[in-house]
């Protein structure tokens, strides 16, 4: 990280002065949404004006499109360690878990493992699977193991012999821990019947060094407006070449299937576009490359994540200090999400008054707590702005 | 159509500058996709800034986002006329169709009657809704009925004691043909056992003057990114309140369910956000809201559509004067879209050639032919424009 010995504030000022959204915040909801860089948001400004002036619809702009839908997969698949024929992009981390939950050619009595700790449209989404296929749902206790135990081991006493799908969060979103998904993945495939994996990436991708291939997950579905700051609207999902065949598509139009001559549709596309579904706000393409490309900038993805250990770890001693704070963790975090419980008045109250003073963090509901996550490029005088405030909050209550 | 009466030329030059797409063009793909106001790309602009100033994730942007989100669906409703709370918001018209295809509780042995006229890619949903849940499918031959016969007729030869769905076009995507929507609606209600409606609203919607509660279809997908001339990547679905407690979602995020104090899903959205899954690119809602104002500027949507109808009738009578041209129709159109065929090289070649000089068509594969578009604000000098370079193209064949 030779970026820290040489006049690091000078860089790191520069490199915050391309995120407008900085300038009057300080802003810890990256678990959010991401800060869009100036970059970024040209970038879809430009690709629109570009689009009306080859087409809207022609030759030139179909073929633009694609090539940008090209340069996308490339940028993604490089960062995620893939082939980029591997990835689908989607609307958003929901859908790309929606297309292998309903993907999946589910019989009665199959059995899906949950953990206690997914997004609740998640949840729903298998509740319904349930109801529809006559599937049985089992959810395993996960969040107990934040300070100790092995979700591994939990996991594994939950599989059962009918298990086909585990659906689980990288990184948990209500507590930051990060789940040792190369183990899990293990345990899973080396069941009798095969038991696959889906992955909710929407805290892992931007923020984790990933290699997919290494980590082996079926089913990897992520955003690209948290972490990675591109703009709402664009995610993506990996489906293993393993795996591809095992899934049908289930929202379907234009872009996922093959067409005769007469326009008669023949089958699906041989690559990750078979789950993709109809037109798609494409300039958001060129928005996630410039956002990525700006990430890249500024160095690897593993220096990227060392950074935000460091002022992760800065942030949760500060506040483990405090003395009504109750950090959910005992250790230091393995990400870049911070949660932690304040004494005294609601946490909804204390958001709100925070958001006041221009200090950003969220609530969770489960468990009850604030979340303040740090990226790469938080300033450490960001951090103190905001501990010095929970401070004063708390000195205020008592 | 006060318009017309005074100084017309200068009111539509006026008008049409506010399209950037057609300061180096003649554009007649709108059935592709519309070209965009500049107020419309500014106003995504705008929106990209605002929230980045906000948030992006606060709790002020996320109210903002839902007054957005309430604002387009006013502004949508009324185009519409129907109550707001019917209206859900898509990625684009294939995950509106999707949506009640998907979500209806399909028994074996149910019959879902299609049109020939259909895009593939709902057909394509269709048939893999049939290898999932065993239901049938027919096919009934509408793309005969341009110049002769029923519609309503045929479909009602088609329909079964089984069936539970027809799936169809307001205006077909090919032809142009606009069918008798009300009385197919009609037919089909009247069944001994209902037969709900889904409607492919792609080409009806910000072409037709429409009033979808009078209409009584049961399932009317759109797209703003077509006659609406909003951005890509925004349409909707309108379900009938009648029909809204039978439908299920499929594809499930944070947006359509409603949870408990812990954060626990406990249903459904009692409005159209049911089926909405989670984040999308909410700066799309400004940007089509500006859309439909400014076409809201020019005239009503009766005295657009009028405008439409003197366009198309006009294209369409200098084209079947052509020798080696044939237009699909025998009568003027009864829409914004005048498909026909040329003797001489194939289809392609011809609308590459044509989009070599700047004007834009497109080919349709099934009937084979070619496919021009007008809309209320096309200019008679580029209708003129297009036929010359057709009849030259044929002459150079012969």
């Amino acid at each position: 990280m030779t970026y820290l010995s040489s006049a690091p504030l000078d860089r790191l000022d520069q490199h915050r002065q391309q995120f407008p959204a900085l300038a009057n915040k300080a802003y810890f909801n990256y678990g959010g949404q991401g800060t869009m860089p100036q970059g970024a948001i040209d970038a879809i400004q430009q690709a629109h004006e570009y689009i009306q002036k080859i087409g809207p619809f022609s030759g030139a702009s179909n073929g633009w499109i694609m090539e940008q839908a090209k340069q996308i997969k490339m940028a993604i698949a490089t960062e995620l360690s893939v082939p980029p024929e591997t990835l689908t992009l989607t609307e958003d981390v929901s859908v790309g878990c929606n297309i292998p939950l309903w993907g999946i050619d589910w019989q009665a009595g199959d059995h899906l493992l949950l953990t206690d700790c997914e997004h609740p449209g998640i949840i729903a989404a298998a509740h319904e699977i349930q109801r529809r296929f006559g599937i049985e749902i089992t959810t395993c206790p996960l969040m107990a193991t934040l300070n100790e135990g092995n979700p591994t081991d939990v996991i594994a006493q939950y599989l059962q012999p009918t298990t086909r799908l585990v659906v689980l969060s990288h990184i948990l979103w209500n507590t930051g821990q990060v789940l040792p998904l190369a183990e899990i993945v293990q345990l899973c495939h080396a069941q009798p019947k095969i038991v696959r994996v889906l992955v909710d990436a929407a805290q892992s991708v931007g923020m984790l060094p990933l290699n997919l291939t290494e980590l082996e997950a079926d089913f990897y579905a992520f955003t690209g407006h948290k972490w990675w700051c591109g703009p709402a609207g664009l995610g993506g999902l990996y489906v293993s070449p393993d795996a591809q065949a095992s899934l049908s598509p289930t929202f379907i139009g234009w872009r996922g299937i093959t067409v005769s001559s007469s326009g008669q549709p023949t089958g699906w596309m041989a690559d990750g576009r078979k789950f993709e579904i109809a037109t798609s706000d494409y300039t958001l393409y060129a928005g996630l490359k410039a956002a990525i490309a700006y990430h890249q900038q500024w160095g690897t993805a593993t220096d990227r994540y060392h950074r935000i250990l460091q002022l992760s770890h800065s942030l949760w001693q500060k506040l483990s200090e405090l003395p009504h704070v109750t950090c959910l963790r005992n250790a230091p975090p393995e990400s870049g999400l911070v949660s932690f419980t304040m004494e005294g008045q609601p946490h909804p109250a204390i958001v709100q008054a925070l958001e006041q003073q221009n200090l950003l963090v969220r609530t969770i509901l489960d468990p009850d707590c604030i979340r303040a996550c740090v990226h790469y490029f938080t300033a450490e005088a960001e951090i103190e702005q905001l501990v010095e405030a929970i401070a004063c909050a708390q000195a205020t209550n008592l």
